[in-house]
């Protein structure tokens, strides 16, 4: 079985090098889909805003995308109308190298802010791309690692379904450990299907996986100027249409969110310097914003993040971070569990076995509860240890 | 010249231990003034707030306050009714040591949350502490020594004004570097002087010298639930009661808030794994609201953080942070001087010196100065730093 982005019936891919990486990695990467793909996409909400992001804003009034183009090494941010005019470029070479229209391109950036493309070796880069487009494994491994830049290894997913008695898969890869490249980072995640689905059903299911995945992954608590998600459906694999909220629209935007917590639990685990993540559940508060909002503070505070880094169950931290949070709650009732076992009950202290749950910490995966015990709400973030080396790639490394 | 707490006229003061602490250093520390004080103070906001805070509240209802209780090696907060109520019994056992009343005595504590205190240790400790009262600077040491927990060093500041002709004293003593003790942390700040001033006067000068300086502050981001800011005044200097915004006032406050000042950039550079620190100002922004926000949003980036660690002038960070805290900019005038060096200018990079910017960064001090280009208010924040040293004493210890 093919276990990349072109496991989805309808799509090409490359990726190869054209020398924007000092590495020499693969740094330039293409998506074709020859027949066109309803897209849907999720940006950054940062309000910087990169170049790339600019032109996909403009190019996905299109009614069809054929291609997304995307290069590591430079986020293309911060650029000014040269950063624009590269940009569009790359759409317009894209379009050349397949034979289509620039407007029916998408594309997206992710590196060093601040500096220009060298456009010409990524036009030479988009020309032998489109040479070497392929629907295999190899084709979509090179893809999924063309688009990486500090990420130690690509992250890819993919998962099959049935829809009206029909086959549908649905592929993605992702980049960036959060908001943590060297220079600046950027979460970049594609996503392929062959499921034929309206557009305002796939934007839908795209936004709704988006918010439960990538957007309650917490790395350094940042959006990035870069940060996009796209998802192009070729229709190919002849289901019933999907065009309202029905069984079959669940049952696709359900997988869609499983592969999409896939991704982003590989992209915490692959943070720079993690040695291992954690789920904040938040439950019982008045609201669910404010459950979001409490259960980020603590996935985003440095000195929970440092003692999960130890294996320290110190939920005095956990607790400060709650109550520094600015959410309501009533503290007679709040409770806190880590790994299943409660270590603060209804405002006081729990008696806990110290050293099992130092173990529980200690595996690659892990769960903090909190119980607000003012309201009904839930919702729940992902976090990743702040390990030493988190600091050495950061602070060792020179723009 | 007394450089301690006790310089103004009017204040007693002594720190010894009594087994708080497993290093055997100080951890319990008394204020006294025998005539009594005018007291003003500023606490966390953070909504599970430590017994003590709940009792210094209820004693500010005195009109005089006569004695602060201190101890460090321990939070007293998530304690429930016994924390409550060993807190009261510090404070009767302080009053039967001086001869004054319980309600006269305010409270602090500091270090592990959840455990309840060794009250008779605290008990015994308060009996030797009242013997040892004493005016001068040896007391003031004892007493700005026993309130540390993880600092490295003491953290005092004297300085003398003339008022209506007087000399005026204000001396000061911080302890935490932010919110960065090893289970939980704290930032304690007692201030003394004998200028002769209102209640409400006071509180005014507090309240506005804490918004520049300790609130300006940000080590990671966090209140905790133990902040306390107490002032005292004991209105020996002999000067005409300052009871309204008169320029004796502003001289007054004026001199206080460069006071607090000096304190958060001691606390700062007492950081846990701090090299160094940086002031971000945020100029031009809609608000004075969204200059802070701003100017937080970057003084509390790990990514940032980690880049004036090594040194490395990384614009394109700083830039993210700004862009991503949610305030209103235009992006055409946004600008951004580091160590006074344009690095980005009217929404463009800048050329500048990068080994000379370096340079200036590798300072024990500089400045990041961000102007939004979008309105008329400015504000700023203190920032340090983030070191490896900051994860390795912040994981490997262990609760």
């Amino acid at each position: 079985m093919n276990n990349s982005i072109t496991a989805p019936k309808g799509f090409l891919a490359a990726g190869i090098s054209c020398g924007l990486k000092q590495s020499k990695k693969r740094d330039l990467a293409m998506i074709v889909a020859p027949a066109g793909a309803t897209a849907a996409t999720v940006f950054t909400t940062n309000k910087i805003i990169a170049a790339p992001v600019q032109i996909c804003k403009e190019n996905l009034k299109t009614r069809k995308i054929e291609a997304i183009i995307i290069n590591s090494g430079n986020a293309n941010c911060c650029t000014g109308k040269l950063g624009l005019k590269n940009a569009k470029t790359m759409c317009i070479k894209t379009s050349d190298a397949i034979e289509s229209e620039s407007k029916k391109v998408l594309i997206a950036s992710t590196g060093v802010i601040g500096h220009q493309l060298p456009i010409e070796k990524i036009e030479a880069g988009i020309e032998s791309l489109g040479k070497k487009l392929k629907a295999n494994q190899k084709a979509g491994n090179d893809f999924a690692n063309a688009i990486l830049t500090t990420d130690t290894k690509a992250k890819q997913a993919v998962t099959q379904i049935k829809i009206s008695g029909k086959n549908v898969t649905i592929a993605g890869c992702v980049k960036g450990a959060g908001m943590i490249a060297p220079n600046m980072a950027t979460t970049l995640c594609f996503i392929t299907t062959d499921v034929n689905i309206s557009k305002p059903m796939l934007q839908k299911a795209l936004s709704d996986a988006i918010g439960n995945s990538l957007n309650k992954l917490t790395i350094d608590g940042h959006q990035s100027t870069n940060d996009t998600a796209i998802i192009l459906s070729s229709s190919m694999a002849g289901n019933a249409i999907i065009n309202k909220q029905s069984t079959q629209y669940k049952k696709f935007a359900k997988t869609l969110d499983e592969l999409c917590n896939d991704l982003a639990k590989q992209m915490a685990m692959d943070a720079e310097g993690a040695t291992r993540i954690f789920t904040v559940i938040v439950k019982n508060a008045s609201t669910k914003k404010q459950a979001s909002q409490a259960a980020r503070a603590v996935a985003d505070y440095d000195l929970v993040k440092c003692a999960i880094n130890g294996a320290d169950p110190n939920w005095g931290r956990i607790i400060c971070a709650i109550g520094s949070s600015g959410v309501n709650l009533k503290l007679e009732k709040l409770s806190c569990k880590i790994a299943g076992i409660y270590v603060f009950k209804n405002g006081s202290p729990a008696k806990f076995d110290a050293k099992k749950v130092s173990k529980l910490i200690s595996a690659k995966e892990h769960t903090i509860e909190i119980d607000l015990g003012i309201g009904k709400a839930t919702d729940f973030c992902y976090g990743c240890d702040l390990s030493k080396d988190y600091v050495t790639i950061n602070a060792d490394y020179h723009t």
